[in-house]
């Protein structure tokens, strides 16, 4: 028996492919099509006519209009993306095609992974409760990630997830925040949005995380991918630089996190370490003139520390700080910690070749370390 | 006589120096060495030795624990960092010299100018309100930024800032708002931070505007040097991708800006020239299948629209897209019309060359759309 079948043919067509793939007992159908209900009254009249052939036995249908999916772990490329992702842990559903087509650009760039991509289109029948259950229950996914227009069966999305949440992060973004962007979106999709504060509180109830930007859910997609989840709420911030560590406190604290109070056994070797004005506390400022010696000697101190769930180093360019230099005394301890590694080399040409290293051996690398304690935040919240 | 002496010796014998400068008729001074009340009691004494010289004359003084200052206007660079800034019409003042050789380094690469760069150090004679009055005056400069980590005289500062904001964005980032941030500014400084709040609402009577992230700070450098700032809260939003479209929109009107209306003579030339089943509103999705020509086309009609006080354009890549060729018939719209252009080029490799071309145009290219729309609000919001 035929596993899938992609349907990429005129609107009009679908109903007849769909009844031929039901009677050849063909398992599940991606429709690409579009034309559907997004085109109004005729369009409806077809998906009418699909549901009626889906009803005749126990196919299942992704779409219509949408991009398609992909599963890398497989090589399954049922899109009309040219380019297949990275294999990886992290689901990314969304009801926008073209969001999907960027955040597969940016991945490919920024070397993060997914377990599976989906396009869920009109939803006609393989709905985001579906989903969810489906990659709740897959070994190769250990997070979800939803980009979301509409709800669509309320009951069923909300069910799956408060299951699923339980044990994988689901981290959701959802366009239509405001009463104009609703307006924006129901002319995009045809589809009604509710009222926000309603599924807001629906969310929190399941233990799923909202994110407001798409910077954070692209940020968010890439630690999950990159790196383990904290096991609680402690972060060791370790700088060159007393500002931007300052900055990171602040995102961090307002994020819901906590600075680790640093161990007397890691004081102590750090008091060996350092020059005697360092800031004696987390943040872990090794001033301004650290050297690649003074950071890889302070890192394995901060790493090894029992007391932080996670670790962030920042390094702002200065004259003595070599900052690829640096990245590749950070690299080795991107795995075996059980606990977040996050980066921010701050600045634009100076730190290029260290955020490529930092990169490649995957650690996320952030342009502002605020930005990071607030992804930390995220990946020990949810 | 001499305008500016650069002070770089050991922290003992700045008095001295200072003293001979005075004693020479030097009008101003930087000092850049470090060692003072940092380090504790005997900085201190060191200070008040360097003011009672300074209380002999007129001259005037920078720092000292500071990286100094560029005026990239006259070639000045009275720093320790290798590379001068691009000149260009704002000035960015930094408590934290890290976050100066940051900036520093990010504005090569992203080709932001300013009219002048300050590291204020420790602010033992110049401080933040001889700064604001300085540069509110200064004809290069059209607006400031700020990081902040103590106020110093806060009468001289709120009074400054209250005068230059009636004419010039004044723009602050403040570390220490929270209680463990604050402490980790305390022992970095030596200096205290007070009650946010109170500080907060000092900000908003005097129309500074506050933002609360350093990559806000930085897109509000780029924006404010590249772009002419809106006459008002109506943006327009130009798309070829309905979901980051609503996305845009949601943090537009979450910040405080409108969409555009627009007006019946755009809306009927877009009749015209796009498919029958785009928005027909703002924002303007173009739809998917856009290529460059349609693009073009929208654009000026978009441009054109006297109901927008500024115009994001939006390209997520998709089959017919072409961000390259987008991007350089976006350019020649970066200046001419009296209204802000940015841009949002979503994905990774597939958009570099795009964005590349529209960084050289002077139009501020953004990873997400929101983050875009945000930092036109904060534009017409200051």
């Amino acid at each position: 028996p035929v596993d899938l079948a992609v349907i990429v043919t005129p609107a009009q067509t679908v109903p007849g492919v769909v009844g031929q793939c039901v009677d050849a007992g063909v398992r599940s159908a991606i429709v690409i099509s579009a034309g559907f209900k997004e085109r109004g009254q005729e369009g409806l009249d077809l998906e009418r006519q699909v549901k009626a052939e889906l009803g005749r036995g126990s196919m299942r249908l992704v779409g219509p209009n949408c991009l398609g999916m992909m599963n890398p772990w497989i090589g399954l490329n049922a899109t009309f993306a040219k380019n297949i992702v990275q294999p990886g842990n992290v689901a990314f559903l969304s009801q926008s095609g073209a969001l999907l087509t960027a955040i597969l650009d940016w991945s490919l760039r920024e070397r993060v992974g997914f377990s599976a991509i989906v396009s869920t289109g009109s939803m006609l029948d393989v709905d985001w409760g579906d989903l969810i259950s489906f990659y709740g229950e897959d070994p190769k996914t250990q997070s979800i990630l939803l980009y979301m227009e509409s709800v669509g069966a309320a009951r069923s999305f909300l069910s799956a997830a408060r299951e699923v949440a339980l044990s994988k992060p689901i981290i959701i973004i959802k366009a239509g925040r405001t009463e104009a962007a609703s307006k924006a979106a129901s002319s995009h999709t045809g589809a009604m949005t509710g009222s926000d504060e309603v599924f807001d509180a629906a969310l929190r109830r399941c233990g799923v995380l909202r994110v407001q930007s798409i910077s954070d859910l692209f940020y968010m997609a890439e630690v999950l991918s990159k790196q383990p989840r904290p096991r609680g709420p402690r972060l060791t911030i370790l700088t060159n630089a007393g500002g931007p560590g300052v900055l990171a406190t602040d995102a961090l604290i307002a994020g819901g996190g906590k600075l680790a109070a640093l161990s007397s056994d890691a004081e102590a070797r750090l008091n060996a370490l350092l020059p005697p004005h360092w800031s004696h506390a987390n943040p872990i400022d090794i001033l301004g003139d650290a050297d690649p010696e003074r950071y890889a000697k302070a890192l394995e101190i901060a790493i090894d520390d029992p007391a932080g769930d996670g670790l962030l180093v920042v390094l702002a360019p200065q004259g003595m700080s070599n900052p690829a230099e640096v990245a590749r005394r950070l690299a080795p301890y991107a795995k075996g910690y059980n606990k977040p590694v996050l980066a921010s080399w701050m600045g634009g040409r100076d730190i290029a070749e260290g955020e490529a290293t930092l990169s490649a051996a995957g650690i996320p690398a952030f342009s502002y370390p605020d930005t990071a304690a607030r992804a930390f935040d995220y990946m020990s919240a949810y």
